[in-house]
């Protein structure tokens, strides 16, 4: 952030950072108000007025410093991976409700993890076929690959903020599992492909990437467990609430989150990944050891602090574009540039259709027998949809591909790195437009509502028998075991989840907190 | 904070912010869990622990690095202005019991302001006669002047730990109350000396620093009010919390404290000064204009956020000693340094001696009616110790006087920050340590519990009343104004009080948010 805010500043502060911070800060607060205003509205949303502004604050930059004053408003991949990042991906896994996630665990990676390759692949595939047709050339095989996975990174949070958590339960947690493995997964797909120690000449290629991606992923995985078990261990132990000081507590769950993220980067893992998965574990276990008041904090706060991030990254976004020095070195002409963005947003298009349909067709098949995660065709038209917008990930990714520094190396890159942003401003503003009217005309809102009868208190009767239980005699024991085989072959993943849900009661919430099983109400 | 950090890391990430963030955060949560695991023990506070965990990490990361990586141990003026010192500020303004502040204001503005003052006359001076007697020579009238604002800056964290604010409230509040008018005095003490179009040249040269002085106070104290009271508009209008999203209030909350403290410093302002008002304001009544989940949430962040600052400070003081290059710079001989350092402390206690005594019998006399607000001698000696200690505060102005940009110009600037690091070490080290048994040999428990009997509800009664009543007749009115100026007369400070609390009550509160005025229990 530093190397970009501080040149071209001359106000008269001690501290160069005083000014860059005092306008972010004011039009934060301008955005924040603002976003409110608009949320009754019928097309706007919060993040496209947020990026409206930020074009108008950079304009007005651009003009009040005749034309040089660029650097103030150049996105910063190091401010973005190091700072804004980090609290936005924690809050999604703080916040996800496990329940729904876990119940559809296999679809939400199917459509995360194996339609992020697809897509990936037709996306790479198709620009290495198309983008020299339109005219853009120099391009390297290792760079289309890239490109499928820097256009593979979808943002789904214009669709969520229209869809109701409690009224569509299924399709919100599709469409909030999909985009937060999806962000982990193009992460460390890009990780992989840049690896300089594969060599990517050909399509043939794919096969090390995918190894690398998998190592990258159960790493990361591992990591962000592993933090997570040893907070909630640690409070859990040390009980900080006993007299009631309970900012050490606080103070721990955030350091100890964004230690995860440090020490993944640190390692060359994903720290996205960790991160997520260390929210997750914090929330399920950590949050029950900490005092009522740490709770509604390390929630609000969380959740705060991922909205800042969020509002700060579409306003950069905004004054990103007016960065003149990236319109100067790039000379593709305007027909090119125009042939770039159509076909990528095609491409973006096929690819995420070639995936959406299908897997919902698949997961309709093997759910056939339960009628409550049946997704409707609507649905799977809601689902493509949300991933349609490109937003902060992509730019972060195109820009840690193509520059160096911040600085793009030549006049291709500077080309690649501009049109991601174009592409990336269009889905947001356009795209992000209809959606609202798009998701009220094809689930009006009574149609919501009967979406989630039935689907309350369903599946907690059995999921709280602990799984072996010194209580019951070894028949009963043998009878249970029985009925979850038959289970586990019935309905798999159903059976998994309790067999996880009976281990998780049974050995872990003892050791690393949570509210006791025999408590039906259980934490989400 | 990133010039001093980045620079001789080598390992192996993307991000050179990964591995100074990595190491420091993974300290910070070592801090916060022996810091409660300390907080039991007689003799060591929660922060000489941390000054003292700094120095074995410095001195780890120095053998690590054979000898070469002193950057990422040098204390930076800047990150400490721009992100340390506003959260504690703001915490300490928020959290601070307006009633016990503002009863014992005019004491509390006596030993803040005019003892701030009177210290830095007697630091400046003694300086001045003395450092050239002990072998320091080359400093210039205006750094004489600088020294007394800076060794005039306490740090009365180690004391206000010991201290319980509901067994003691007003010892509590005279020692809480000081150290912030004084942080806030010392700094624009110290804007006021460095002004460039002020010539400093003898001792005359008073006149045009005070006047200065009192500039910025005053309109530094505007600007933090103005900000405040728009947020709390803004908050009340808007009402964010009535759909039960309430983090934009939280944000906003955040933010504009945050921007008060940096348009004070882009308006060359004291930052200090304006965030400790607006943080007053925010708590008086922009915090009963949000929901109930966000209050808890603001006042619980806001108090780990100015933790983990403070932490992080005295870790970061702790490591700064092992900054090899500022040892070369300086070639004062081991005898001049001693000699420096019994100077300044001597001069320290006696700057101190000379308005805590005075004031508290000027106090004293004063209340001679009044009980409850008798500084006992006890007390006084408490409160002059409590101000012995230097802190993170009066490093930041050392390196802001004597360095540019972390660099020291010559070898008696050099010494300067040499001996200040030394001195702030000493009192928070071995001073920090024996306050705890000082102050419980002074006042015991028992003597503890039994002063602040008959404090709770004696204020109350008369406090709530309307400053005019339209419900009452005119002649009760003008009784009313006819007591109210015999009390003037004879108890200055509690009619003011009482006078304020009225308007405030009448005007202040149905615009700007608060509990309604029939409501006797008062927020604090």
């Amino acid at each position: 952030m530093e190397s970009g805010l501080i040149e071209n500043v001359t106000l008269g502060s001690s501290y160069p950072l005083v000014v860059p911070i005092s306008i972010i800060v004011a039009v934060l607060c301008l955005c924040i108000v603002i976003g409110h205003v608009v949320e009754e509205s019928q097309w706007l949303n919060e993040f496209t007025v947020t990026v409206l502004i930020g074009f108008v604050i950079g304009t007005i930059i651009l003009f009040w410093s005749k034309g040089k004053n660029s650097h103030i408003l150049r996105f910063d991949e190091e401010l973005f991976f190091v700072y804004l990042l980090p609290p936005i991906i924690f809050d999604a896994g703080f916040k996800v409700k496990k329940k729904q996630f876990f119940r559809n665990f296999s679809t939400i990676v199917l459509f995360g993890v194996f339609g992020c390759f697809l897509s990936s692949g037709i996306i790479a595939a198709g620009s290495w076929l198309l983008l020299p047709l339109v005219g853009l050339t120099g391009l390297k095989t290792r760079e289309y690959f890239a490109l499928g996975a820097i256009f593979s990174s979808t943002d789904t949070v214009s669709t969520l903020q229209v869809l109701k958590q409690d009224e569509t339960p299924l399709l919100y947690s599709l469409v909030f599992g999909e985009g937060v493995v999806n962000d982990a997964t193009s992460v460390v797909l890009l990780k992989a492909i840049q690896r300089p120690d594969i060599s990517i000449t050909d399509f043939k290629s794919v096969a090390p990437v995918i190894a690398n991606f998998f190592y990258l992923f159960s790493m990361s995985t591992v990591l962000g467990v592993s933090v997570g078990l040893l907070t909630a261990y640690a409070l859990k132990k040390i009980n900080f609430a006993k007299d009631s000081t309970n900012n050490r507590e606080i103070a721990l769950i955030g350091l100890m989150s964004y230690l995860s993220y440090m020490l993944a980067e640190l390692l060359n893992l994903s720290g996205i990944l960790t991160v997520f998965l260390c929210g997750i574990i914090m929330s399920h276990y950590a949050y029950h050891n900490v005092s009522d008041g740490s709770k509604v904090t390390t929630k609000n706060s969380s959740s705060t602090m991922s909205n800042i991030a969020e509002t700060f990254i579409f306003l950069y976004m905004g004054m990103d574009v007016l960065d003149i020095e990236k319109w100067n070195k790039s000379n593709s002409s305007f027909g090119t540039s125009l042939g770039v963005h159509v076909t990528i947003i095609l491409l973006i298009c096929l690819g995420r259709a070639a995936f959406v349909f299908p897997i919902s067709a698949l997961a309709n098949y093997t759910n056939k027998s339960d009628e409550r995660t049946r997704i409707s065709l609507k649905s799977q038209i809601i689902i493509w949809w949300a991933g349609l917008m490109r937003g902060a990930v992509t730019i972060a990714l195109a820009f840690s591909q193509f520059t160096y520094k911040g600085e793009a190396g030549d006049s291709v890159h500077a080309t690649m790195v501009k049109d991601t942003l174009i592409i990336v401003l269009f889905t947001t503003v356009v795209l992000g437009s209809i959606t609202k009217p798009l998701i009220k005309h094809l689930v009006p809102h009574h149609e919501l509502n009967s979406e989630s009868h039935g689907e309350q208190n369903s599946f907690i009767e059995d999921l709280n028998l602990p799984l072996l239980s010194p209580r019951v005699s070894t028949k009963t024991n043998i009878l249970r075991a029985k009925n979850s085989l038959t289970m586990l072959i019935k309905k798999p993943i159903y059976t998994i989840h309790s067999f996880w849900r009976r281990f998780d009661d049974t050995y872990m919430r003892p050791v690393f907190g949570g509210p006791p099983p025999e408590n039906s109400s259980r934490s989400e």
